[in-house]
Protein backbone atom coordinates (compact mmCIF):
# COMPACT_ATOMS: atom_id res chain seq x y z
CA UNK A 1 0.00 0.00 0.00
CA UNK A 2 0.85 3.08 -0.90
CA UNK A 3 0.35 6.38 0.27
CA UNK A 4 0.75 9.24 -2.98
CA UNK A 5 0.51 12.97 -2.80
CA UNK A 6 -2.57 12.44 -1.08
CA UNK A 7 -4.02 9.46 -1.92
CA UNK A 8 -3.77 5.73 -1.01
CA UNK A 9 -3.53 3.07 -3.72
CA UNK A 10 -1.79 -0.41 -4.43
CA UNK A 11 1.34 -0.75 -5.01
CA UNK A 12 1.55 -1.47 -8.77
CA UNK A 13 -0.53 1.39 -9.12
CA UNK A 14 1.31 4.05 -7.89
CA UNK A 15 3.33 6.05 -10.47
CA UNK A 16 5.69 9.17 -11.04
CA UNK A 17 6.30 11.24 -13.82
CA UNK A 18 9.29 9.91 -15.84
CA UNK A 19 10.79 13.64 -15.84
CA UNK A 20 10.57 13.65 -11.94
CA UNK A 21 14.02 14.83 -10.91
CA UNK A 22 14.42 11.25 -9.22
CA UNK A 23 13.75 9.60 -12.76
CA UNK A 24 16.19 12.07 -14.53
CA UNK A 25 18.60 13.03 -11.75
CA UNK A 26 18.46 10.75 -9.07
CA UNK A 27 17.41 13.85 -6.57
CA UNK A 28 15.71 12.75 -3.55
CA UNK A 29 15.81 11.81 0.23
CA UNK A 30 13.89 8.95 2.28
CA UNK A 31 13.76 7.90 6.03
CA UNK A 32 12.89 4.05 6.19
CA UNK A 33 11.94 2.49 9.71
CA UNK A 34 9.81 -0.62 10.46
CA UNK A 35 7.00 -1.83 12.91
CA UNK A 36 7.62 -4.09 15.59
CA UNK A 37 3.91 -5.41 16.10
CA UNK A 38 1.67 -2.34 14.98
CA UNK A 39 4.22 -0.28 16.73
CA UNK A 40 6.60 1.90 14.60
CA UNK A 41 9.98 2.26 16.27
CA UNK A 42 11.68 5.38 16.96
CA UNK A 43 9.32 7.08 14.46
CA UNK A 44 10.09 10.99 15.81
CA UNK A 45 13.86 10.55 15.47
CA UNK A 46 13.11 8.97 11.76
CA UNK A 47 11.38 12.18 10.52
CA UNK A 48 13.76 14.37 12.15
CA UNK A 49 16.18 12.68 10.26
CA UNK A 50 13.86 13.04 7.09
CA UNK A 51 13.92 16.88 8.03
CA UNK A 52 17.87 17.08 8.20
CA UNK A 53 18.09 15.12 4.98
CA UNK A 54 15.74 17.98 3.38
CA UNK A 55 17.68 20.62 5.03
CA UNK A 56 21.02 18.86 3.78
CA UNK A 57 19.90 19.01 0.11
CA UNK A 58 18.28 22.03 0.57
CA UNK A 59 14.81 20.85 0.11
CA UNK A 60 11.60 22.31 1.56
CA UNK A 61 9.71 19.33 3.19
CA UNK A 62 6.46 19.11 1.63
CA UNK A 63 4.39 17.59 5.01
CA UNK A 64 4.76 18.73 8.41
CA UNK A 65 6.44 16.33 10.72
CA UNK A 66 2.61 15.52 12.44
CA UNK A 67 1.60 15.05 8.98
CA UNK A 68 3.99 12.61 8.14
CA UNK A 69 3.81 10.90 11.39
CA UNK A 70 0.09 11.01 10.96
CA UNK A 71 0.00 9.04 7.80
CA UNK A 72 2.74 6.52 8.88
CA UNK A 73 0.02 4.95 11.83
CA UNK A 74 -2.55 5.62 9.19
CA UNK A 75 -0.86 3.12 6.77
CA UNK A 76 0.03 1.07 9.64
CA UNK A 77 -3.43 0.56 10.13
CA UNK A 78 -4.57 0.41 6.73
CA UNK A 79 -2.09 -2.22 5.44
CA UNK A 80 -2.39 -4.73 8.08
CA UNK A 81 0.38 -6.86 8.36
CA UNK A 82 1.66 -8.57 11.37
CA UNK A 83 4.67 -6.11 10.84
CA UNK A 84 5.46 -3.32 8.54
CA UNK A 85 8.27 -2.10 6.39
CA UNK A 86 7.61 1.92 6.01
CA UNK A 87 10.09 4.49 3.71
CA UNK A 88 8.73 7.62 2.96
CA UNK A 89 10.46 9.71 0.02
CA UNK A 90 10.80 13.14 -1.23
CA UNK A 91 11.72 13.68 -4.82
CA UNK A 92 13.05 16.69 -6.80
CA UNK A 93 9.43 16.60 -8.76
CA UNK A 94 9.41 17.48 -12.39
CA UNK A 95 11.54 20.65 -13.01
CA UNK A 96 11.27 23.17 -16.45
CA UNK A 97 15.12 22.72 -16.69
CA UNK A 98 15.50 18.98 -16.19
CA UNK A 99 17.94 20.11 -12.93
CA UNK A 100 16.42 22.37 -10.77
CA UNK A 101 14.29 20.92 -8.02
CA UNK A 102 11.05 21.60 -8.47
CA UNK A 103 8.50 23.97 -6.77
CA UNK A 104 6.04 21.05 -6.15
CA UNK A 105 8.24 18.27 -5.18
CA UNK A 106 5.97 14.62 -5.04
CA UNK A 107 6.17 12.81 -1.43
CA UNK A 108 4.65 9.32 -0.84
CA UNK A 109 5.01 6.24 2.00
CA UNK A 110 5.67 2.72 0.78
CA UNK A 111 4.02 0.37 3.74
CA UNK A 112 5.12 -3.29 3.18
CA UNK A 113 5.30 -6.25 5.22
CA UNK A 114 8.20 -7.47 7.41
CA UNK A 115 9.65 -10.96 7.31
CA UNK A 116 12.34 -11.78 9.45
CA UNK A 117 16.04 -12.16 8.12
CA UNK A 118 17.64 -15.28 7.82
CA UNK A 119 19.00 -15.98 11.43
CA UNK A 120 21.98 -17.24 9.98
CA UNK A 121 23.20 -13.63 9.52
CA UNK A 122 22.74 -13.45 13.50
CA UNK A 123 24.19 -16.78 14.45
CA UNK A 124 27.31 -17.12 12.21
CA UNK A 125 27.49 -13.29 11.19
CA UNK A 126 28.21 -12.11 7.64
CA UNK A 127 31.47 -11.06 5.12
CA UNK A 128 31.84 -7.28 3.79
CA UNK A 129 33.89 -6.58 1.48
CA UNK A 130 36.03 -2.96 1.33
CA UNK A 131 35.27 -0.25 -1.39
CA UNK A 132 36.68 2.60 -2.43
CA UNK A 133 33.30 3.95 -3.20
CA UNK A 134 32.61 7.16 -1.06
CA UNK A 135 29.24 8.27 -0.04
CA UNK A 136 28.30 11.99 -1.10
CA UNK A 137 26.87 14.35 1.16
CA UNK A 138 26.67 10.79 3.79
CA UNK A 139 24.87 12.58 6.54
CA UNK A 140 21.98 13.06 4.44
CA UNK A 141 19.97 10.16 3.30
CA UNK A 142 19.55 10.86 -0.33
CA UNK A 143 18.02 7.89 -2.83
CA UNK A 144 21.43 7.92 -4.64
CA UNK A 145 22.63 3.79 -4.05
CA UNK A 146 23.66 3.70 -8.11
CA UNK A 147 27.49 3.22 -7.50
CA UNK A 148 26.82 0.92 -4.38
CA UNK A 149 24.62 -1.19 -5.49
CA UNK A 150 27.07 -2.09 -8.45
CA UNK A 151 29.67 -2.63 -5.82
CA UNK A 152 27.39 -4.79 -3.77
CA UNK A 153 26.39 -6.86 -7.08
CA UNK A 154 30.05 -7.61 -7.44
CA UNK A 155 30.51 -8.27 -3.45
CA UNK A 156 27.80 -10.55 -3.57
CA UNK A 157 28.81 -12.73 -6.40
CA UNK A 158 32.05 -13.12 -4.38
CA UNK A 159 29.86 -14.68 -1.18
CA UNK A 160 30.23 -10.82 0.49
CA UNK A 161 27.22 -9.54 2.29
CA UNK A 162 27.62 -5.87 1.57
CA UNK A 163 30.64 -3.43 1.46
CA UNK A 164 32.08 -0.99 3.69
CA UNK A 165 33.05 2.79 2.08
CA UNK A 166 36.80 3.09 3.08
CA UNK A 167 38.77 6.05 1.76
CA UNK A 168 42.10 5.73 0.41
CA UNK A 169 44.09 5.62 3.52
CA UNK A 170 41.89 2.92 4.53
CA UNK A 171 39.33 4.62 7.07
CA UNK A 172 36.13 2.50 7.30
CA UNK A 173 33.36 4.85 7.04
CA UNK A 174 29.99 2.97 7.30
CA UNK A 175 28.50 -0.04 4.60
CA UNK A 176 26.07 0.81 2.13
CA UNK A 177 22.74 0.93 4.50
CA UNK A 178 24.79 0.28 7.57
CA UNK A 179 26.93 1.96 10.30
CA UNK A 180 29.88 -0.10 11.26
CA UNK A 181 31.48 -0.76 14.72
CA UNK A 182 34.66 -2.71 15.64
CA UNK A 183 35.24 -4.11 19.32
CA UNK A 184 38.96 -3.82 20.65
CA UNK A 185 39.83 -4.42 24.43
CA UNK A 186 36.10 -4.19 25.74
CA UNK A 187 35.95 -0.71 23.30
CA UNK A 188 33.34 0.03 20.55
CA UNK A 189 35.02 2.31 18.09
CA UNK A 190 32.97 3.72 15.28
CA UNK A 191 33.17 6.54 13.05
CA UNK A 192 31.58 10.05 14.37
CA UNK A 193 31.89 11.86 10.93
CA UNK A 194 31.61 11.65 7.38
CA UNK A 195 28.68 8.82 8.04
CA UNK A 196 24.58 8.46 8.34
CA UNK A 197 24.09 8.94 11.93
CA UNK A 198 21.85 5.69 12.19
CA UNK A 199 18.71 5.73 14.89
CA UNK A 200 20.00 2.34 15.79
CA UNK A 201 23.60 3.55 16.49
CA UNK A 202 22.01 6.35 18.81
CA UNK A 203 20.22 3.00 20.84
CA UNK A 204 23.11 1.11 20.49
CA UNK A 205 24.94 4.78 22.38
CA UNK A 206 22.46 4.57 24.86
CA UNK A 207 22.98 0.72 25.66
CA UNK A 208 26.84 1.11 25.41
CA UNK A 209 26.70 3.61 27.99
CA UNK A 210 24.26 1.38 30.37
CA UNK A 211 26.69 -1.36 29.66
CA UNK A 212 29.58 0.91 30.72
CA UNK A 213 31.42 0.33 27.41
CA UNK A 214 33.68 2.97 26.67
CA UNK A 215 33.30 4.27 22.58
CA UNK A 216 36.33 5.89 20.64
CA UNK A 217 34.90 7.96 18.02
CA UNK A 218 37.38 7.43 15.46
CA UNK A 219 37.56 4.82 11.92
CA UNK A 220 38.28 1.54 12.25
CA UNK A 221 40.88 1.32 9.53
CA UNK A 222 41.94 -1.82 7.42
CA UNK A 223 45.24 -1.80 9.06
CA UNK A 224 43.72 -2.48 12.18
CA UNK A 225 41.50 -4.88 11.19
CA UNK A 226 43.57 -8.20 12.17
CA UNK A 227 43.80 -6.59 16.31
CA UNK A 228 40.01 -6.27 16.30
CA UNK A 229 38.01 -8.62 18.83
CA UNK A 230 34.99 -7.62 17.07
CA UNK A 231 32.69 -6.08 14.44
CA UNK A 232 29.21 -5.43 13.97
CA UNK A 233 26.97 -3.62 11.86
CA UNK A 234 23.57 -1.76 12.17
CA UNK A 235 20.19 -0.34 10.64
CA UNK A 236 16.51 0.31 11.19
CA UNK A 237 15.77 -3.42 9.56
CA UNK A 238 18.04 -5.70 9.81
CA UNK A 239 19.59 -4.42 13.93
CA UNK A 240 23.07 -5.39 14.67
CA UNK A 241 24.02 -8.11 11.89
CA UNK A 242 28.09 -9.45 13.41
CA UNK A 243 30.74 -9.28 10.79
CA UNK A 244 32.97 -12.04 10.94
CA UNK A 245 35.14 -11.37 7.94
CA UNK A 246 36.26 -8.15 6.20
CA UNK A 247 37.71 -8.83 2.98
CA UNK A 248 40.29 -11.53 3.85
CA UNK A 249 40.61 -10.70 7.55
CA UNK A 250 38.52 -12.79 10.23
CA UNK A 251 38.12 -10.48 12.79
CA UNK A 252 38.34 -12.22 16.16
CA UNK A 253 38.14 -15.49 16.54
CA UNK A 254 35.83 -15.66 13.23
CA UNK A 255 32.92 -15.86 14.72
CA UNK A 256 30.06 -13.91 16.65
CA UNK A 257 31.80 -12.21 19.56
CA UNK A 258 30.39 -12.07 23.38
CA UNK A 259 29.89 -7.72 22.95
CA UNK A 260 27.72 -8.13 19.75
CA UNK A 261 26.15 -11.04 21.17
CA UNK A 262 25.03 -8.62 24.29
CA UNK A 263 24.64 -5.77 22.10
CA UNK A 264 21.92 -8.30 20.46
CA UNK A 265 20.26 -8.49 23.38
CA UNK A 266 19.80 -5.36 24.99
CA UNK A 267 18.41 -3.88 21.21
CA UNK A 268 15.78 -5.93 20.88
CA UNK A 269 14.60 -5.80 24.73
CA UNK A 270 14.14 -1.99 23.44
CA UNK A 271 11.92 -2.97 20.74
CA UNK A 272 9.50 -5.04 23.37
CA UNK A 273 8.40 -2.10 24.88
CA UNK B 1 7.07 12.90 -27.27
CA UNK B 2 8.56 10.09 -24.99
CA UNK B 3 9.33 6.75 -26.64
CA UNK B 4 8.41 4.26 -22.70
CA UNK B 5 8.83 0.88 -23.29
CA UNK B 6 7.59 0.34 -26.70
CA UNK B 7 4.72 3.09 -27.01
CA UNK B 8 4.83 6.49 -27.73
CA UNK B 9 3.38 8.84 -25.65
CA UNK B 10 2.26 12.33 -24.36
CA UNK B 11 4.88 14.02 -22.00
CA UNK B 12 2.86 14.35 -19.07
CA UNK B 13 1.64 10.52 -19.71
CA UNK B 14 4.78 9.04 -19.05
CA UNK B 15 4.67 7.58 -15.91
CA UNK B 16 6.96 4.86 -14.61
CA UNK B 17 6.15 2.90 -10.95
CA UNK B 18 7.49 4.81 -7.48
CA UNK B 19 9.38 1.44 -6.57
CA UNK B 20 11.26 1.54 -10.00
CA UNK B 21 14.85 1.24 -8.36
CA UNK B 22 15.85 4.82 -10.03
CA UNK B 23 12.99 5.95 -7.42
CA UNK B 24 13.92 4.22 -4.76
CA UNK B 25 17.77 4.04 -5.10
CA UNK B 26 18.46 6.70 -8.14
CA UNK B 27 19.54 3.53 -9.99
CA UNK B 28 19.77 4.43 -14.04
CA UNK B 29 21.96 5.37 -16.62
CA UNK B 30 21.27 7.89 -19.00
CA UNK B 31 22.78 9.48 -22.63
CA UNK B 32 21.94 12.62 -24.25
CA UNK B 33 22.44 14.72 -27.43
CA UNK B 34 20.54 17.08 -29.29
CA UNK B 35 20.22 17.28 -33.35
CA UNK B 36 21.82 20.38 -35.70
CA UNK B 37 18.65 20.37 -37.65
CA UNK B 38 16.75 17.35 -37.90
CA UNK B 39 20.15 15.43 -37.82
CA UNK B 40 21.25 13.89 -34.45
CA UNK B 41 24.76 14.67 -34.09
CA UNK B 42 27.19 11.72 -32.45
CA UNK B 43 24.57 9.40 -32.43
CA UNK B 44 26.66 6.56 -32.52
CA UNK B 45 29.01 7.56 -30.04
CA UNK B 46 26.07 8.73 -27.26
CA UNK B 47 24.92 4.79 -27.97
CA UNK B 48 28.18 2.76 -27.78
CA UNK B 49 28.96 5.25 -24.29
CA UNK B 50 25.25 4.31 -23.24
CA UNK B 51 26.48 0.44 -23.58
CA UNK B 52 29.57 1.00 -21.76
CA UNK B 53 27.65 2.85 -18.97
CA UNK B 54 25.54 -0.09 -18.57
CA UNK B 55 28.50 -2.65 -18.64
CA UNK B 56 30.20 0.05 -15.87
CA UNK B 57 27.29 -0.33 -13.41
CA UNK B 58 26.62 -4.29 -14.59
CA UNK B 59 23.20 -3.29 -16.23
CA UNK B 60 22.43 -5.39 -19.52
CA UNK B 61 21.06 -2.64 -22.08
CA UNK B 62 17.26 -3.85 -22.74
CA UNK B 63 17.41 -2.91 -26.59
CA UNK B 64 20.11 -3.05 -29.25
CA UNK B 65 22.38 -0.15 -30.91
CA UNK B 66 20.34 -0.24 -33.87
CA UNK B 67 16.98 -0.24 -32.14
CA UNK B 68 17.76 2.64 -29.96
CA UNK B 69 19.05 4.84 -33.17
CA UNK B 70 16.06 3.29 -34.98
CA UNK B 71 13.60 5.20 -31.79
CA UNK B 72 15.93 8.64 -31.89
CA UNK B 73 15.21 8.81 -35.76
CA UNK B 74 11.97 8.44 -35.66
CA UNK B 75 11.69 10.42 -32.73
CA UNK B 76 13.04 13.54 -34.16
CA UNK B 77 10.35 12.95 -36.98
CA UNK B 78 7.65 12.21 -35.13
CA UNK B 79 8.23 15.50 -32.65
CA UNK B 80 9.00 17.56 -35.18
CA UNK B 81 10.86 20.49 -33.58
CA UNK B 82 13.21 22.64 -35.18
CA UNK B 83 15.58 21.12 -33.02
CA UNK B 84 15.71 18.40 -30.97
CA UNK B 85 17.11 17.94 -27.17
CA UNK B 86 17.33 13.82 -27.00
CA UNK B 87 17.74 12.15 -23.54
CA UNK B 88 17.66 8.18 -23.54
CA UNK B 89 17.48 6.56 -19.80
CA UNK B 90 17.28 2.83 -18.66
CA UNK B 91 16.32 2.44 -14.96
CA UNK B 92 16.92 -0.84 -12.56
CA UNK B 93 12.66 -1.15 -12.49
CA UNK B 94 10.91 -2.86 -9.87
CA UNK B 95 12.91 -4.85 -8.28
CA UNK B 96 11.76 -7.62 -5.03
CA UNK B 97 13.94 -6.52 -2.59
CA UNK B 98 14.24 -3.07 -3.49
CA UNK B 99 17.96 -2.88 -4.17
CA UNK B 100 19.06 -5.38 -6.62
CA UNK B 101 18.57 -4.37 -10.40
CA UNK B 102 15.38 -6.37 -11.57
CA UNK B 103 15.41 -8.55 -14.52
CA UNK B 104 13.14 -6.36 -16.36
CA UNK B 105 14.57 -2.87 -16.63
CA UNK B 106 12.86 0.16 -17.51
CA UNK B 107 13.63 2.55 -21.15
CA UNK B 108 12.81 5.40 -22.37
CA UNK B 109 13.37 8.04 -24.55
CA UNK B 110 12.37 12.07 -24.03
CA UNK B 111 12.42 14.24 -26.68
CA UNK B 112 12.54 18.12 -26.18
CA UNK B 113 12.93 21.33 -28.34
CA UNK B 114 16.24 22.60 -28.30
CA UNK B 115 16.57 25.97 -27.43
CA UNK B 116 19.62 28.21 -27.95
CA UNK B 117 21.60 28.88 -25.08
CA UNK B 118 21.94 32.66 -23.97
CA UNK B 119 24.55 33.99 -26.16
CA UNK B 120 26.39 36.11 -23.05
CA UNK B 121 27.55 32.90 -22.00
CA UNK B 122 29.52 32.95 -25.40
CA UNK B 123 30.67 35.66 -25.59
CA UNK B 124 31.59 36.87 -21.59
CA UNK B 125 31.97 33.64 -20.18
CA UNK B 126 31.05 31.98 -16.98
CA UNK B 127 32.21 31.35 -13.45
CA UNK B 128 32.68 28.35 -12.07
CA UNK B 129 32.68 27.45 -7.86
CA UNK B 130 35.14 24.61 -7.10
CA UNK B 131 33.26 21.61 -4.99
CA UNK B 132 35.07 18.91 -2.82
CA UNK B 133 31.73 16.76 -3.89
CA UNK B 134 33.16 14.51 -6.10
CA UNK B 135 31.25 12.07 -8.72
CA UNK B 136 30.93 8.27 -8.40
CA UNK B 137 31.85 5.83 -10.64
CA UNK B 138 33.03 8.67 -13.10
CA UNK B 139 33.36 7.12 -16.03
CA UNK B 140 29.67 5.94 -15.62
CA UNK B 141 26.95 8.37 -16.91
CA UNK B 142 24.33 7.38 -14.25
CA UNK B 143 21.89 9.78 -13.12
CA UNK B 144 22.83 10.24 -9.69
CA UNK B 145 23.36 14.03 -9.84
CA UNK B 146 21.91 14.57 -6.21
CA UNK B 147 25.24 15.73 -4.63
CA UNK B 148 25.46 17.60 -7.52
CA UNK B 149 22.02 19.56 -7.78
CA UNK B 150 22.61 20.40 -4.36
CA UNK B 151 26.13 22.13 -4.90
CA UNK B 152 24.99 23.54 -8.05
CA UNK B 153 21.81 25.86 -6.31
CA UNK B 154 24.23 26.72 -3.73
CA UNK B 155 26.77 28.10 -6.25
CA UNK B 156 24.43 29.64 -8.35
CA UNK B 157 22.69 31.67 -5.72
CA UNK B 158 26.48 32.78 -5.53
CA UNK B 159 26.42 33.91 -9.11
CA UNK B 160 28.15 30.82 -10.31
CA UNK B 161 27.17 28.93 -13.46
CA UNK B 162 28.32 25.27 -12.27
CA UNK B 163 30.41 23.26 -10.07
CA UNK B 164 33.86 21.86 -10.68
CA UNK B 165 34.51 18.66 -8.96
CA UNK B 166 37.77 19.28 -7.47
CA UNK B 167 39.37 16.32 -4.87
CA UNK B 168 41.23 17.28 -1.51
CA UNK B 169 44.77 18.19 -3.18
CA UNK B 170 43.21 20.69 -5.50
CA UNK B 171 43.20 18.89 -8.69
CA UNK B 172 39.87 19.70 -10.77
CA UNK B 173 38.69 16.98 -13.15
CA UNK B 174 35.42 18.32 -14.24
CA UNK B 175 31.75 20.07 -13.91
CA UNK B 176 28.71 18.58 -12.87
CA UNK B 177 27.51 17.88 -17.10
CA UNK B 178 30.69 18.95 -18.70
CA UNK B 179 34.45 18.40 -19.32
CA UNK B 180 36.67 21.29 -18.48
CA UNK B 181 40.00 22.22 -19.37
CA UNK B 182 42.55 24.93 -19.00
CA UNK B 183 44.74 26.65 -21.52
CA UNK B 184 48.73 27.65 -20.50
CA UNK B 185 51.28 28.78 -23.30
CA UNK B 186 49.25 27.58 -26.29
CA UNK B 187 49.13 23.95 -24.62
CA UNK B 188 45.38 22.38 -23.69
CA UNK B 189 45.25 20.83 -20.20
CA UNK B 190 42.56 18.33 -19.26
CA UNK B 191 42.14 15.47 -17.14
CA UNK B 192 42.16 12.10 -18.82
CA UNK B 193 40.67 9.49 -16.15
CA UNK B 194 38.05 9.96 -13.22
CA UNK B 195 36.15 11.70 -15.45
CA UNK B 196 33.17 10.61 -17.90
CA UNK B 197 34.63 10.68 -21.60
CA UNK B 198 32.81 13.72 -23.10
CA UNK B 199 31.68 12.95 -26.55
CA UNK B 200 32.09 16.93 -27.60
CA UNK B 201 35.84 16.51 -26.13
CA UNK B 202 36.41 13.47 -28.70
CA UNK B 203 35.61 16.24 -31.23
CA UNK B 204 37.76 18.96 -29.39
CA UNK B 205 40.96 16.63 -29.65
CA UNK B 206 40.48 16.24 -33.29
CA UNK B 207 40.28 19.92 -33.33
CA UNK B 208 43.25 20.50 -31.12
CA UNK B 209 45.04 17.91 -33.78
CA UNK B 210 44.10 20.13 -36.92
CA UNK B 211 45.31 23.28 -35.36
CA UNK B 212 48.36 21.41 -34.37
CA UNK B 213 47.89 22.19 -30.52
CA UNK B 214 49.47 20.08 -28.23
CA UNK B 215 47.48 18.20 -25.58
CA UNK B 216 48.92 17.75 -21.95
CA UNK B 217 46.74 14.47 -20.31
CA UNK B 218 46.59 16.35 -16.89
CA UNK B 219 44.32 17.61 -13.74
CA UNK B 220 44.69 21.45 -13.95
CA UNK B 221 45.21 22.13 -10.11
CA UNK B 222 43.54 24.91 -8.46
CA UNK B 223 47.10 26.06 -7.57
CA UNK B 224 47.88 27.24 -10.98
CA UNK B 225 44.41 28.66 -12.14
CA UNK B 226 46.44 32.26 -11.73
CA UNK B 227 48.98 30.89 -14.60
CA UNK B 228 46.00 30.11 -17.02
CA UNK B 229 45.71 31.88 -20.03
CA UNK B 230 42.19 30.87 -20.80
CA UNK B 231 39.55 27.68 -19.67
CA UNK B 232 36.48 26.13 -20.99
CA UNK B 233 34.00 23.77 -20.21
CA UNK B 234 32.57 21.28 -23.07
CA UNK B 235 29.61 19.19 -23.31
CA UNK B 236 26.59 17.84 -25.91
CA UNK B 237 24.14 20.59 -25.29
CA UNK B 238 26.25 23.56 -24.55
CA UNK B 239 29.06 22.47 -27.17
CA UNK B 240 32.14 24.59 -25.69
CA UNK B 241 31.83 27.48 -22.64
CA UNK B 242 34.50 30.15 -22.07
CA UNK B 243 35.59 30.10 -17.93
CA UNK B 244 36.47 33.16 -17.11
CA UNK B 245 36.30 32.41 -13.49
CA UNK B 246 37.05 30.00 -11.03
CA UNK B 247 36.37 31.07 -7.82
CA UNK B 248 37.49 33.68 -6.99
CA UNK B 249 40.37 33.46 -9.52
CA UNK B 250 39.76 35.80 -13.29
CA UNK B 251 41.46 33.25 -15.80
CA UNK B 252 43.28 34.99 -17.85
CA UNK B 253 42.50 38.30 -18.67
CA UNK B 254 38.89 37.62 -17.26
CA UNK B 255 37.56 37.57 -20.91
CA UNK B 256 36.62 35.01 -23.51
CA UNK B 257 40.06 34.00 -25.02
CA UNK B 258 41.20 33.10 -28.21
CA UNK B 259 42.08 30.06 -28.75
CA UNK B 260 38.72 29.40 -26.67
CA UNK B 261 37.00 31.23 -29.87
CA UNK B 262 39.21 29.37 -32.11
CA UNK B 263 37.58 26.08 -31.18
CA UNK B 264 34.19 27.25 -30.48
CA UNK B 265 34.42 28.18 -33.95
CA UNK B 266 35.76 24.95 -35.61
CA UNK B 267 33.47 22.93 -33.53
CA UNK B 268 30.39 24.96 -34.71
CA UNK B 269 31.59 23.75 -38.28
CA UNK B 270 31.55 20.08 -37.32
CA UNK B 271 27.99 20.80 -36.60
CA UNK B 272 27.00 22.01 -40.33
CA UNK B 273 27.98 18.51 -41.97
Amino acid sequence: MIYLNGSWIADDEAKISVLDLSVLRGFGIFDYLRTYGKKPFMLESHIDRFFNSAHLMGMEPVLTKAEIADIVLQGIEKSAFAQTNIKFIQTGGVSPDGFTPSEKQSFFVYFYEFHDFPKEQYTQGTAHRTSRVMRQLPEAKTINYAASITEVVKAQKLGFEDILHTDNVGNIYEGTRCNFYGIKNDTLITANKGILEGITRKVIFEIAKELGIEIDFRFVTTAELPELDEAFTSNSSHEIVPTVRIDSTSIGDGVVGPLTIRFMEEFRKRTLN
